[in-house]
């Protein structure tokens, strides 16, 4: 059995429109990489991060966390050292916590010889992620460690379900580089919504999935609107309405906040349609005074991945 | 070309529990029988209603308005004379109106040389649907005219998705004949309901769409939950908890409120314990003084058949 390992920890985009709470696919072009090392001593033990300024101690960190709870349950004899080195810029809505906690316990996962299937490591993941949202959630954490499109039926029992990813499909990522305060955030939401509204959001969710299900990039692209949530956050992203026109200038199939922003996610048919997207977005936001990056990515419907 | 026609227009279940006012199914063991016959007088007549007391008019026959909503549309140079057997009770829940509607439609579309697609069939249906409900809806329209299980994307455009149906499912649907109002079945909903509890709603019917697609049971069964109608209309309903309990109890899969009930469907997999519910159900409304229908059918994948 191995005693190191090194992982690719992809990004991913939480909600997807009308699947808010439940809905995630992961990215391909995007993700954190860590060296895990198995150790004598019992614990964990962060001895490494590059990238962003993130705590170094276990109990402080999302990676750590995750992997304590895993170690919690399986008792392992010994312990591991953990090198983080993020490329996921915290905050950015693309799902950096879950990286590097759905991370940290595939990796330990892979050398203690697999003795978790990938819903219980989504669950251990899960104390991670709570340390940085305040809250269990599993909506980032799902597609990362199964790849391509998930829904997260349930948290409690959890229940991921795995749904079919279309092989045109590319994504487009729009990082404007504002801080959303996950608080605000959530404030922002309305406790109440009109049934009629949601009514609409759920005739939409069950089209996506049948149109992941069907290949039928036509019946996606119309089930991508979100008419709950969008209307308050969109507000928090600067030119947000005006990436949405252009995706829709340039084919994209549709687009909405990436988790709760201020990343935005576009999906296209096609690498050619998700590049035109890129640049159309590049050269709306070059003309501002804000930062920003964007990406392309084909899904990925690996999920995590073991490098070495 | 056929100058007369006899069909089987059968009942169906709207809501299906998690799918308010977008899912439905179509039934096999109970519905409506048809006779269409050309005539030389342009126009709609209703020459015989049996079985329920239905205004011959059709102007004022729902059955009468769809086909008139198509003849407007197809202007032919004759007319057709429907009688119409109904087996469906109007009131019951399981789309009575719908089954007239969706039946006087496919019959002059096969007397026309099918002209139109089961989209078109459902719009012009809907004309007449409107008449029974003071609304256009196409959830027991689209069952009907599709068969299976269907979704109503959208109502404006008309969109209407055929989702697999798993061959093993067997309803048991279960009427205690009591009046329920439309009227009240409405008033009684929320205008405005908690975000959480229609985040649960989609998340389940996300997983009945991809259950259904994958053949999955017991996701089916873990997705029939209906936390945002039911507790306000089943207390409209004699007996519901006591029915939702013996089905459970016989091992059926799920159960909810048949469209605005009265009827409520119990989905299991098997006849066998389709038949179990029934015969527990059967003896529950025996100890009342209700009046009571139950009926045990395959889920009809062919939707409304020509006989003769």
């Amino acid at each position: 059995m191995k005693n190191e390992i090194k992982i690719f920890s992809p990004a991913t985009v939480a909600n997807v429109a009308c699947g808010f709470d439940v809905m995630g696919f992961c990215l391909d072009a995007v993700g954190d990489e860590m060296i895990v090392k198995k150790s004598a001593q019992k614990g964990i033990r962060i001895t490494k991060i590059e990238g962003y300024d993130l705590p170094l101690e276990a109990e402080k960190n999302v990676a750590g966390v995750a992997a304590l709870a895993l170690l919690e349950d399986a008792k392992p004899e010994f312990g591991f050292d953990i090198e983080i080195y993020k490329n996921i810029k915290p905050g950015s809505g693309i799902g950096s916590s879950s990286a590097s906690a759905s991370g940290s316990v595939y990796a330990i996962n892979e050398l203690l010889g697999r003795p978790y299937n990938k819903t219980q490591l989504s669950y251990f993941a899960m104390k991670g992620e709570a340390l940085a949202s305040g809250c269990e959630h599993a909506d980032n954490i799902a597609p990362g460690i199964f790849g391509g499109f998930t829904l997260v039926k349930s948290i409690d029992p959890l229940e991921i379900l795995e749904i079919p990813t279309p092989t045109e499909l590319y994504a487009t990522i729009v990082h404007p580089q504002i801080e959303i305060k996950t608080s605000e955030a959530r404030a922002i939401l309305p406790k109440d919504i009109p049934l009629q509204k949601a009514i609409t959001q759920w005739a939409n969710l069950g089209s996506l999935v049948h149109g992941l299900h069907t290949n039928d990039y036509e019946l996606i692209s119309k089930s991508l609107h979100d008419v709950v949530i969008e209307p308050y956050r969109s507000t928090l992203i600067p030119y947000f309405q005006e990436v949405k026109a252009l995706a829709q200038k340039h084919g994209a199939l549709g687009s909405g906040i990436s988790g709760s922003g201020p990343s935005i996610f576009i999906l296209s048919k096609g690498e050619d349609i998700a590049n035109k997207v890129a640049h159309a977005a590049e050269a709306l936001y070059s003309k501002t005074n804000l930062d920003f990056n964007i990406h392309v990515s084909k899904i990925n419907t690996q999920g995590i991945k073991t490098l070495l």
